[in-house]
């Protein structure tokens, strides 16, 4: 064995803002505990950041403004990217991996939409590509996936994998306010940007989706196959309507295997309030994966923020580095986990899944109008399993209906029939339920 | 590099009960996901128990009874100890080790009483001794805490990790039954023991919380050190008045780094409804930790089970696989996650932990009587945060109080006194309070 007590592993990051900078102080703050884990040393030798502000890389021998300076300084062992975005981050972790440098990344739209072809430079040239922050922050589901659930075919996942997402259903929910109203606040406290589309739209949460779902399956990385959508269509009455039949509505990120193929989706959902997941309340984030043999497991902690994504990038630096002190440079594990991945597994569209579904009909007060709903949803199949309607205090009023299990494309020719109904006064709000049960539904 | 696509890891398992017959299933059904993930294969080829049932080892080539056949087969591994106990267990996995075999273990007694000195056999034999399936069965916390969680500072654990006994206290909860009268009906139910000391005295959870503590940090394995209360003594009445305060009372394994030294500790506790924790209920395990980066994280699953405890066991071998695969056949890890054991902090006595405490004090229908309990605790610099005190409907009435924090010594000094005084009717059930609150205590 080549270990020595004394090795010293040197770090280069890649962008010093709210993750690199987390992650900076981490390995400052708490070497000492660090280096008693590790039987060595990690040193932070150079960081190269846009803006660099005064006395934020103090203790670092060498820093800049260009990251192919931390690229291609030669004493480098680990290269750290966290800038974001994807240029130049793709040609940063391909020239890092290229240069037989072990890369920590925690830019999830760079995993997502570029990963299949940086997982094939990184196993071209020997070397760890880590990426456990790129999803749900410090929660460690990646390891959890690809090691600790290892044993398992995995079913399904599903996740509330977007903080501001589900902080603003949160309040919704305590506040009975709208959408917009709460989107302000949120934005006002820190917890939305500006341009919010990214979180409230999903396609964050399609990312880390994307990511699980190819860890869970042994699947390439299909972003683009992911169906979104966002949390800015469900109302206070949703929710107020959804907590009367027993379910909280949050916004999840599903993948499932069935026998037709995988489901990979992210859209506001249904569950049981008797459900943990359904109790994950804030900024927080919670998966809950199902597997074979282990059954249901869940995962929960802070799914952002400068520590906590921080904490993500050093425990992948840890990783590496308790490899190369035990001597040891080159992967033990497939960078999703698999030695070999299954690309001829479909991925299916929307209108091929199949749910349970939530359906809310404006209408207007006559007479047998449920009945003819009713015809409606039986001529194509679709059972229900629970109507609430309300006495009217107008002339529309809403007809609500939870639906057994039914394929999409049925549903959607069944609501669009419904739609045509001389006394449906609207469109129908459709919101899918998930069980989140243990049983494989196929 | 030297992978093999074709290459053939051997197992042999000691033991098929429960977790062993979980263990040979799951390598089994799932033998194809398993190579896919791996680049090779996994094959039992000897498995050795006391009384093996037809058909029990169907497809392994060498069965028998004795585990050390298993431990002197030359074309093993990988040795899977699922037997239980410690004869023969410990010479089983320590003869197993000295040969220079990894060994994986699902026996948590064996881990936290005599892990100390396996651990160093396997370290000076070059070879891995896994554990994860020791503690929370399908869970993967082991890896949580070790690797995943490797950049904290961990301040603080608490977990739900005896599914007996969090099963009584859910019932007992929901149906307002006496401890005695649930236990028979876990019993009927198989989810207890005939005799469930082991289980409901906490000495099982005393186990787990050991391992925790010692990679959680970095101390070496002190069982005996591990303060341990069971639940019998929790009643109906208990369960009320917490819930009247807003707590619900869970067994919990609780282990703290203070300035002072390290708490362990399993006793009842009273935990705030609005903690996930806190709705854990039935035979679910769930673990809470606290990181100084992170923050808090919660890792929720099945703690018992064949098939759960036997996914940690696969997770286990599949750890030792990969890398046997990718050529490396030495530890990258240490066992309990630090290359240097801290021998020097000190392990406190209950006496000496800092809590919070809900006190049921029953006392005569007198006049001044809380006023005159109210004194001794103030005598005693013991700070009251909230008071029950119901309307007498017999001459003896509780009085419960909830304090702020205090140590135990002085807290024991002031009941010894109100019990002492004259109003106070028969001895005073206290159950200490968690606030499982991010902020680090010292």
């Amino acid at each position: 064995m080549s270990s020595s007590p004394s090795k010293k592993i040197r770090i280069g990051i890649c962008g010093l803002g709210t993750v690199g900078g987390g992650t900076l102080a981490i390995l400052q703050n708490n070497a000492d505990e660090l280096s008693r884990r590790l039987g060595g040393e990690l040193e932070v030798t150079r960081v190269a950041s846009r803006s660099l502000q005064k006395g934020q890389a103090e203790g670092v021998a060498k820093t800049g403004t260009d990251p192919f300076a931390v690229v291609n300084d030669p004493d480098i062992d680990i290269v750290v990217e966290t800038m974001g975005g994807f240029k130049p981050a793709f040609e940063v972790v391909k020239q890092a991996l290229s240069s037989g440098k072990h890369v920590v990344t925690a830019n999830k739209a760079l995993i997502a939409e570029r990963g299949n072809e940086l997982f094939a430079v990184a196993a071209q040239h020997g070397v760890n590509l880590n990426y456990e922050s790129s999803v749900a922050g410090g929660i460690p589901i990646i390891k959890s996936l690809r090691e600790g659930l290892a044993a398992n075919r995995i079913e399904w996942l599903a996740g509330i994998i977007n903080g501001t997402g589900n902080f603003i259903l949160t309040e919704m929910a305590a506040r009975r306010c709208q959408f917009e109203e709460v989107l302000k606040q949120a934005q006002a406290l820190g917890y939305a940007e500006a341009d919010p589309t990214f979180d409230v739209e999903g396609i964050d949460a399609a990312h880390k989706l994307t990511i699980m779902a190819s860890i869970a399956f042994g699947i390439p990385l299909q972003f683009e196959k992911t169906y979104t959508e966002g949390i800015s269509r469900v109302t206070p009455d949703d929710i107020s309507y959804a907590k009367e039949l027993g379910y909280r509505i949050k916004h999840l990120g599903i993948a499932r295997r069935t026998e037709r193929g995988i489901e990979m989706r992210v859209h506001p959902t249904l569950i049981s309030r008797k459900r943990l997941l359904a109790n994950v309340n804030g900024v927080g984030n919670a998966i809950m994966v199902h597997g074979d043999a282990v059954g249901s497991t869940l995962y929960n902690g802070p799914g952002a923020g400068a520590a906590a994504t921080g904490s993500a990038v050093v425990a992948d630096i840890m990783d590496i580095a308790r490899a190369l002190i035990a001597g040891v440079d080159h992967p033990v594990m497939p960078a999703l986990g698999y030695q070999s991945l299954n690309s001829e597994l479909p991925v299916l569209s929307i209108d091929d899944i199949e749910s349970e579904y939530y359906l809310r009909i404006p209408v207007l007060d006559r007479v047998g109008v449920m009945a003819r709903i009713s015809n409606v949803l039986q001529e194509h199949d679709i059972n229900i399993d629970a109507v609430i309607q309300k006495e009217a205090v107008s002339a529309s009023v809403p007809i609500v209906i939870l639906t057994h299990i039914a394929v999409e494309r049925q549903l959607n020719k069944a609501l669009h029939a419904i739609e045509a109904l001389a006394d449906v006064s609207g469109p129908i709000n459709r919101i899918r339920v998930e069980p989140l049960l243990g049983e494989v539904r196929n």
